[in-house]
C-alpha cells in the first residue's frame, strides 16, 4: 500500500477525528429526513413551499430582498457575474489570484460567458484597499472571497471591508461575495451575516461546508438581479425537477449548526497552538480567524503520511487523511472544524500531539 | 376558487389517478434510501462507487463506451450539442421546432454557446428524411426528441430513424438522441436500447420521466466524447459535491420500472380508446407509441375544468390536475402512464368515463 492510501486508511478506521462534521455517507441525508413527513411536496422546477420557504430564510440571513436555491456554488457565481458584466456593458471582473473560479472551474467563466478576469493581489495574501486603487483597468465587478480558502482561510479586517465596498460604490463597480464559508467569519469579524452582507451587491453562500449539508449553494440580491439570475439557472440546467433534497437537509444541518461557528473558531485556535507547539510543523494562518486552517509539515510528504499513519493507528485520533505535496520537503492539509473535535477526549489529544512533536523531531534529526 | 386550482385540489383528493406513479413527495426518496445502508460513501465531484456503478450500468445499457450522470437533462444536451460543433467547428444545429432546447431553457444553447438552431419540420409532426436531405445549410449535429413531447409524443418509424442516421453519418454529421423518455418508447419499435442508441452518437435520458427518480440525467457515448463533456460539466457546475440522493433513487425506481415500460405502453393504448370514445375528445397521437399521449378536449378550458373536477368528486377518479388552453374552444393535458393506472378498480374507471361522455355531451348541447 502506499504511503498516501495507508494514510486515508488509517484516518478512516480512527474512532475520533478532528476534524469536519463527519463521514460524508448516507446517513448525513437518512437523519436529516429521518423526521420529515413523506407527504412533504416537492418543489418543482424553482417553484413549491420547500424551495420557497428556505429562500425566504437566508434571504433574511443575508439582509438582501431575495434568494435563490442553486444546486452548486460554481453556477451560481459565473451567473451573478455575467449579470453585473451584463449591467454595466463590460466583461471584466477582478478577484483574487486562486479564486475558486479561476482555479477549480475549468474555465467556466471565460468558456461559457467569454468574461476575463483580472487578478488582484499576490497568491499568497488577501486583496487590500490598495490592489483596487491602484487598478488601471476598468472593472464590472471585484469578487471578494471571505476566507480566502487556498490560503488557510485568510481575511482582510473588517475596515478594508468596508473601505473596498465604499470604493467600489463610488467608482460603479459591483461588489460580489464568495461566501461560500460566510458564517464561518461571523464570530471572528464579531458581525451578523446582515452586517457583512451589506457591504456587498450579491452574495453566495455554500450550504455544505460548514453547515454540512450534501450540495448546494444560495445566491442573494436585490429581487431584479435575483430574478435575472433565475433566467441564467434555467439556461445552465440548473433549475432541476426536484431540489429538495439538498434543500431540505440544508435546512436541517444550517438549524444545528449556525449557532455553533463560535465554538469551531475557537476549536480552531486552540487546535492550531496544539500544531505550532510540534517541531516542524506550523499553520497557515498562525492564528486562524475561521473554523479552517491549513496544516504545514516541513518534511517530505511521504514520510510525513506514514508518521501520521502510526499516530492514527495508535492513538485512534484521526489527523489527516490526506497530504497535498508544497514542495520536495514540504507538505500539507486542509483543517476545517466541526461537530467531531469535541467529542475527543483530551488526554487522547494529547497523547496524539505529543507523538506528532516527537516524531517529526525524529525524522529531523535523522535526516 | 378558481375552476383551475378546483381542478388540482379534487384531483389531489381523488383515491386513484390515471395518470403517473405517485405525488412527487418526499416518500420518493424515502422510500428508496429505506434499506440503503447508511454507511454508504457519497459520491464526491463525479468520483466514487455509487456514481460510477450507475454510470457502468448506463453505459451498458445504452451499448456506448461510457456514460456520465448529470443533474439535469438541460445541462447534458447543451453539452453534447456544444462538443460536435466544436469537433465541426460549426456552430449550427438542427432540431425540432419544439425541442425542449427550443422552447424551455431560455435560449441557454444561444446565450452560452452561440450556437444557432435550424428548426426542422413543422410543428405538429415527427422529423423525417426528407427534411433532412432537403436542408440547405451545413450543420454540425442532429437531435432527435424520441417520443417528440410536446406533440404527444409522437415517433418515426424505425426504418426512418435507420435512413436517418445512415444519412447522418453519410454527410458527417452528428446524430443526437433526446431520449428523455428513451426506455418508454422500447416497447412499441420492439427493440433494446442498445439497438436503437446504437443509431445515435450520443445518448441523453432522464432518469425521473418513466423511471421516476427525483432529478437527473445519463450522456453516454465514446469515451472521448464523455471525457470532455466532463470537462463542460465542471465549467457548468454541474460537477456537484454529492450527487448520490439522485443517483440512489434512479438506480431504485430503474430497477423497478424499465421491465415494466411495456405495460405502460399497453396501458396508454388503452386509456385513449376509453378517451377517444367520449364525445368532444380525441388524443394525440390517437394510438399511443409510447407511455404517453395528449387529451384534446373540444370545449372551453373554464368548462372543462369544472367538468371534471366534478367527477374527480364523484368518482375519486384522478384525471387530470391541470389544463391548458390551446385556443377559446379546446384544451388539453399530457397523460404519462405510471404504476398506479392498474390499481384502478375497473368498474369505476368506466363510471368515471360514462360521466366524462355525457358531460361533454351535455356541453355541446349547451352550447
Amino acid at each position: 500500500m502506499s504511503e498516501t492510501s495507508r494514510l486515508t486508511e488509517t484516518f478512516n478506521q480512527t474512532d475520533y477525528q478532528l476534524v469536519g462534521h463527519g463521514k460524508r455517507n448516507a446517513s448525513v441525508l437518512k437523519e436529516a429526513f429521518e423526521n420529515v413527513d413523506e407527504h412533504l411536496e416537492s418543489d418543482r422546477y424553482g417553484s413549491g413551499k420547500v424551495i420557497e420557504d428556505f429562500q425566504a430564510k437566508m434571504a433574511l440571513l443575508t439582509g438582501k430582498d431575495t434568494a435563490v436555491f442553486f444546486p452548486s456554488g460554481t453556477m451560481a457565481q459565473q451567473i451573478a457575474l455575467r449579470l453585473w458584466c451584463d449591467e454595466k456593458a463590460l466583461k471584466k471582473v477582478a478577484y483574487h489570484p486562486l479564486s475558486h473560479l479561476e482555479i477549480h472551474e475549468e474555465d467556466g467563466l471565460k468558456e461559457l460567458h467569454n468574461i476575463q478576469s483580472v487578478l488582484l493581489a499576490d497568491k499568497d495574501r488577501v486583496i487590500q484597499l490598495e490592489d483596487l486603487t491602484g487598478l488601471k483597468e476598468e472593472i464590472a465587478c471585484l469578487l471578494l472571497e471571505l476566507p480566502q480558502r487556498e490560503i488557510g482561510g485568510q481575511l482582510p479586517s473588517f475596515e478594508t471591508l468596508e473601505k473596498i465596498s465604499a470604493h467600489c460604490r463610488s467608482k460603479g463597480i459591483k461588489l460580489h461575495l464568495d461566501g461560500a464559508r460566510l458564517l464561518e467569519v461571523l464570530p471572528y469579524y464579531n458581525k451578523s451575516a446582515e452586517e457583512v452582507c451589506a457591504l456587498f451587491d450579491s452574495i453566495y453562500l455554500s450550504v455544505y461546508k460548514g453547515i454540512g449539508g450534501i450540495s448546494g449553494a444560495i445566491l442573494a440580491g436585490d429581487s431584479e438581479f435575483i430574478e435575472k439570475a433565475k433566467i441564467w439557472k434555467r439556461r445552465y440546467g440548473g433549475d432541476l425537477m426536484s431540489l429538495y433534497p439538498y434543500i431540505v437537509t440544508a435546512d436541517y444541518y444550517y438549524e444545528q449548526r449556525a449557532d455553533r461557528m463560535g465554538e469551531y473558531y475557537e476549536d480552531a485556535q486552540e487546535l492550531a497552538i496544539l500544531f505550532n507547539a510540534c517541531r516542524g510543523v506550523n499553520t497557515l494562518p498562525p492564528k486562524p480567524v475561521s473554523n479552517m486552517f491549513h496544516v504545514h509539515f516541513h518534511q517530505p510528504k511521504a514520510q510525513v503520511a506514514e508518521l501520521l499513519s502510526d499516530i492514527q493507528q495508535q492513538t485512534g485520533i484521526g489527523i489527516a487523511s490526506y497530504l497535498k505535496e508544497v514542495d520536495d520537503t514540504t507538505c500539507s492539509y486542509e483543517v476545517s472544524m466541526g461537530d467531531l473535535y469535541r467529542n475527543i477526549p483530551e488526554k487522547q489529544i494529547k497523547t496524539a500531539f505529543r507523538l506528532l512533536d516527537e516524531k517529526m523531531k525524529q525524522l529531523e534529526e535523522d535526516s
